[in-house]
């Protein structure tokens, strides 16, 4: 059995010397390296912007759809949109597992699993496309699939319905750092607390701050805001636009009596927030930025601009344990479960 | 006397609601707020991007570059450049205290001091402009300027010429993080070591790690390279191109024996080397990023796609005690401020 490498860089097809993500070739060969597992594919979850794309292309037709999927894993040996430049993930069981893994891994053959990285960077097979679901960007299939050592992975609970745990999976590098970052007695600050991976951060801010801390939660709606308050997600709310730097300052201000952040978690969906981030937290705080929206250098100059040396971390999607403590909040709330069911599930 | 907001709000004419920098016009009435510093201004040094546009538009011509400064002042309140959006920053003389500051600060009337801070939110008069420095982008002017109680600066030394303080003080954030990242024993990898901010952050990595420590230095030039060696600034050299991640992760893998970096410092001025960083550190190791053109998507996506679950920072040009512990560098090491003197001074 061949041995490869822990990021897959073995199955680069072309350009040679780049990794499986940015490369546009890669080798699809279901016979497993040592430090491989292979997955027996049930359901392909694309990302929504590339399937979008597909049905545009398709003028929605299901036969031309699966010709077009088809077509890109045959093209580059994953389901890598090459207008979009997306993936999206799977849901499948395991097949085999390689034997330089034995002891690595906490996978055992017939688990089923959804993939935590993204499909573009994936080898896939598909040998049948079974059904199209236009609706909910998904697509049953028979065929395989290969998960590297680096690879993320969560296993799918059998306590929950999968699409439940899908919506959670999606963000569960945000309330699991959260976990990690917030100390018993912070005061902390979740801009966007109200979305899908706000109110878990929220959820995980509290649990950490303990009775001693205190967690702010900032959305836009007065209507999204009531959802949180409902569930006692936190302990104060602002109802504020977070590009508003100086009304956002005032507004924490106020309510940490001068005090401010200990960690602020920025959550939202939109540009310009970095500001109202900085002027938030304690010159000695810490900003988390979940936010893709975030602009590196639009952070690095306004810290510097206003004198504040507070350490500001990029989001990394993924952590340590983040599917496990993130779908162990869905167990752990009944008020939080049915709000996510409802919402997103 | 008027009490003012620490980081000058109070000077904002509009639009309301925002801070100095990104507000179109500020006060630049130099009777002073409780909380703010009085400068007698010396030298305007302009932002090459800034002074670059000025002297296009004013097709070289002296005369012409004065008017079109006076106008921005006259217009802004600020040396804000409506084209480039840029600034710069100044020297010059403390010419008065506002009294809330007593205790506050160091500094006394009569202390030359450069600011820190963008002129792209420093309120500024200028009486008159004495000479024009076209090639070094500085201006000698007559005016006042004012330092809001955010504002960073950092006193001359009397000790060296003031050109090497200001290219030192230029990228005085990256060494001071470094002093402050770095641990005794750590494996330090400098992307970027042979540039102005690297060869500081390699002078204090190696300081910091210590004997049990090991520095790493990449560049791409043997010419560049050979100059750090030849003031022994690195135990360890790799001349290659940081935007190929698989080569620098072999590089660095065979350097460390396999345990790869503690701390990795990106000091590079191009893009597309967010990959090599996140490879080759450690799954818990940090990456300082201070290169601007660092893309915060590619570093949290791509740190996600291969399962690392490195702690990454956005590089605050400011920390605090930057100014002193990077100046502090040209005392300690003759050799390197002889290089520096050859190559920015
Ligand atoms: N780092 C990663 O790996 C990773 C993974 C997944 C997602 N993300 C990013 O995480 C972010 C949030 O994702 P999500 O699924 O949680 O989004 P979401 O459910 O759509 O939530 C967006 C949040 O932003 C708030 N918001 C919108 N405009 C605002 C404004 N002007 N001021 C203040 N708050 C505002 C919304 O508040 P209202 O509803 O009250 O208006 C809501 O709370 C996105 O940028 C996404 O790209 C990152
Ligand atoms: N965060 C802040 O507040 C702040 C403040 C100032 C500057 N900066 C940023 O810091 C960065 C560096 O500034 P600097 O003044 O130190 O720049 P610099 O002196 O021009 O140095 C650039 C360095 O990048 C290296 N480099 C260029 N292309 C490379 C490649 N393909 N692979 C590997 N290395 C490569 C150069 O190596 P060779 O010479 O060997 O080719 C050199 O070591 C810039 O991006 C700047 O925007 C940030």
């Amino acid at each position: 059995m061949k041995k490869g490498c822990k990021f897959g860089t073995h199955r680069v097809i072309e350009p040679k010397g780049t990794l499986p993500q940015p490369a546009w070739k890669i080798d699809n060969d279901m016979n497993i390296y040592d430090n491989e597992i292979l997955i027996d594919v049930q359901t392909l979850n694309i990302d929504s912007a590339s399937f979008t794309q597909i049905k545009e292309e398709a003028n929605g037709e299901v036969e031309k759809i699966k010709e077009i999927m088809l077509g890109i894993v045959e093209k580059r040996g994953k389901h890598h949109n090459p207008t979009t430049g997306s993936g999206g993930m799977l849901i499948g069981t395991i097949e085999k597992i390689g034997p330089a893994l034995e002891g690595k891994t906490d996978l055992k053959v017939g688990d089923k699993i959804a993939t935590l990285v993204s499909l573009s960077l994936t080898p896939l097979r598909i040998d049948k496309i079974k059904e199209v679901r236009k609706n909910v960007d998904q697509v049953d299939v028979e065929g395989k699939a290969i998960l590297f050592e680096s690879g993320i992975y969560a296993v799918i609970p059998k306590d929950m319905p999968e699409n439940l745990a899908l919506s959670v999976l999606d963000v569960a590098g945000a309330p699991a750092q959260t976990a990690k970052l917030v100390k018993p007695g912070d005061t902390v600050f979740v801009i966007g607390g109200t979305g899908k991976s706000g109110m878990l951060c929220l959820y995980e801010a509290k649990k950490r701050a303990g009775i001693t801390g205190k967690v702010i939660c900032l959305g836009t709606r007065e209507e999204s805001v009531n959802r949180v308050k409902k569930v006692g997600l936190a302990d104060e709310y602002i109802i504020a636009d977070a590009t508003k730097s100086v009304e956002i300052m005032e507004k924490v201000k106020e309510i940490t009596g001068g005090k401010m952040a200990d960690v602020t978690i920025n959550c939202v969906n939109i540009p310009n927030t970095e500001m109202s981030s900085i002027l938030a937290t304690k010159d000695d705080g810490l900003i988390y930025f979940f936010s893709m929206a975030t602009s590196f250098t639009k952070a690095a100059l306004g810290a510097e601009g206003v004198g504040m040396d507070t350490r500001m971390i990029i989001g990394n999607g993924y952590t340590k344990g983040h599917a496990k403590i993130s779908l162990e909040i869905m167990r752990e709330s009944k008020e939080l479960r049915e709000l996510y069911e409802k919402l997103y599930a």
